[in-house]
């Protein structure tokens, strides 16, 4: 069995003879019946999608759009009409003339509603974590990251000195501020909010502490936590009583907010700093006007609808608890992502085969996105999830757990 | 005067305090009546603009939407129905799940219209280059560029050895390519097509020849050259005559494509290998369904109207006529982008207030984006110019020359 671990940039081939050698690696797939990467959708991405492969929709739980935004009439609506007025793009960089009225208003209302006081908007939300970190942090600074941050942050962070920390090891953090007090000029410890592949949360008012006590700065890429986690839905900070008190924040505008795109939000300076530093800003064209507006739709959704993030936890509650009572090993999720931990990279792939086969979407998610032995399955709950599409999901593991064991990890 | 230069990475200062510092830079422009940067616009940006600041429509040569696609009916609506039809976003890597049926046509077309095997998309042009570089460049590695290739292609090198080589300069390249013969696995040479702020062409056929000499791959950044140059509009390739003979061709749909995003196109086994390890791409939400669906159809305007590409020279041809004719100097362009030589920065910045007072935009184009010395304005052209547009320029422009001696550099 070929992993993607075999053909990485480290072998001794050239980039042509490793893009020939790697051709075993999709090869290998051909054996079974149904695609498991690059599966075309003749539908929008949803709780249901109509795919490649497929004689009727399958419920799909490969989505990120947590809270539905992307497919609701209010959200596509707005996106339209900023089309109409804008056009289909602003093809010019922001700083140079690229930025709209409804951009500022978008910016000022994410800076409120992560409780910093700016923010900047990306046209990727990778490049908002990349571009950012490649701005901050140079040849006399450290970045102190968890082991599981984002791919995204790790490509801003190969300009720098980094020291990874075993994931949400406070211990190791301590270990890593100690020993980089004063040797760096800028020390910024970064972590997720809510972690892509395993659904857990930073701990993030122990971190926050000791990032205090070593005079660090501290960058939450709270990707999966905003829309989600928190009272009013404003993220991870809100949900630790945190907010205020981060100095980055970024998100992205594809998971809870429906779209593509990211941002940063911190103060005033290092923002306005940011706008002519951050490359993936001042030399990339500006987000859509769509985008723009239908994020600005889904903000106001978030305020005024608490009742689709209540939506959303119902479902999580739900298959939380039945997966749990059959035996499921989710790792540490306590969030609409639930990883299915098999451990097994061949086993993954044919555990996903055949929940396929039961006409439910789910992605084996194996390295580099995780460990070569953490290998799983990813599931992620939406609020435009139906009871019966989480019955599904579960009928179709348990049946899929008596030909492959895949219970318990 | 404060540039950029001085609050940059290398300062000895961190994070925090070279933000508080860099105010000053900002501060500097309050003297000015007009914004410099991140001037808010009420309409899409356009040939025309209503900004923050003005009393009326500004003629505006900002955008790099050469071919006037952002504000057509026939993109607008194509991006509409693709709302409609798919959501406000694709909420999942392709990689995953969220590769729509039209991101396939679009592949499949880009990889056709630039004489490619295959494509792949991404949500911003930046990651396009950046994404791609990284998969394919380590530290067993070198990447031979022009040294005035894009900041997104430079991003994408600082894991790996790189050697810069005077621009357009065929001897130092040359010098390169024999120095790392055989000291590195892969040899990457990288240019523009269109250098984008010169305004000038790559070298197109020579340099093709030494990288094969030297047994090098070569890669062109056609950001600027797609939809504008080309007996079709196939871009620089075409236009030298060397279609399907470019290893590696990226691009953006941020110009004459009128949206945001990017490709990288290049043979079938590149792209089934970046499928899987441009990190820009499989760690980031696909491009949107109405972007997609507008460059599309976008792409079939190109094709079936190249009247749209021939007013669009009509322009260009006009406005360097009068330009030259008047003795500005425009360095080496020979394409809609111009600039304006005015080799000192406090110089562009007056220049561009004065000609903002005329109801003209065009902005001043200062380090990091050109050498410290090479200060200019810079105007690009539209095929959605009219005639008056580009009159009112000229007068401008003569009108601050009288004032601040800005024509032959």
């Amino acid at each position: 069995m070929y992993t993607l671990h075999d053909f990485e940039l480290g072998t001794p081939m050239n980039a042509l003879e490793r893009a020939k050698d790697f051709q075993k690696f999709t090869q290998q797939f051909k054996t079974y019946p149904d695609k498991h990467y690059w599966i075309e959708s003749y539908s929008g991405v949803d709780a249901r999608m109509e795919l490649e492969g497929s004689t009727k929709n399958v419920s799909s739980f490969i989505a990120n759009d947590y809270l539905g935004m992307s497919q609701r009439p209010e959200t596509i609506e707005a996106g339209i009409e900023a089309v109409r007025k804008y056009g289909t793009g602003t093809c010019a960089a922001q700083v140079i003339g690229g930025y709209l009225d409804i951009h500022r208003r978008l910016e000022q209302e994410i800076a409120q509603f992560t409780g910093q006081e700016d923010a900047l908007l990306f046209s990727s939300g990778f490049g908002a974590n990349d571009g950012t970190l490649r701005a901050l942090l140079g040849p006399n600074d450290i970045a102190i990251t968890d082991a599981f941050i984002h791919a995204s942050a790790s490509a801003g962070l190969i300009g720098t000195h980094v020291k990874s920390f075993g994931h949400n090891n406070l211990e190791y953090l301590e270990l890593a501020l100690k020993h980089s007090q004063d040797a760096y000029k800028t020390k910024l410890v970064i972590v997720d909010g809510v972690y892509s592949q395993g659904g857990d949360l930073a701990r993030l008012p122990e971190i926050n502490t000791l990032c205090k006590k070593y005079d660090a700065m501290l960058m939450v890429d709270d990707a999966h936590g905003m829309g989600v986690f928190g009272e009013n839905g404003r993220g991870t900070a809100e949900h630790y009583g945190c907010l205020g008190q981060i100095d980055i924040i970024t998100g992205t505008f594809s998971k809870s907010f429906g779209c593509v795109g990211g941002f940063v939000a911190a103060s005033h300076e290092l923002i306005e700093y940011l706008r002519y530093y951050a490359d993936s800003n001042i030399f990339s064209a500006a987000i859509t006007p769509q985008v723009t507006a239908s994020v600005l739709k889904a903000l106001e959704l978030i305020k005024r609808q608490p009742e689709i993030r209540r939506k959303l936890w119902d479902n999580v509650n739900y298959l939380r608890s039945r997966l749990l009572e059959e035996g499921f090993d989710i790792g540490d999720s306590v969030s609409p992502i639930f990883p299915i931990m098999i451990r097994d990279t061949q086993k993954a792939y044919d555990a996903a085969q055949m929940l396929r086969e039961k006409g439910v979407l789910a992605i084996s998610i194996v390295y580099p996105a995780v460990r070569l032995r953490e290998a799983r399955l990813r599931v992620s709950v939406l609020a435009s999830h139906e009871r019966e599409d989480l019955d599904l999901l579960i009928n179709a593991l348990l049946e899929t757990d008596k030909k492959l064991g895949i219970r318990h990890g």
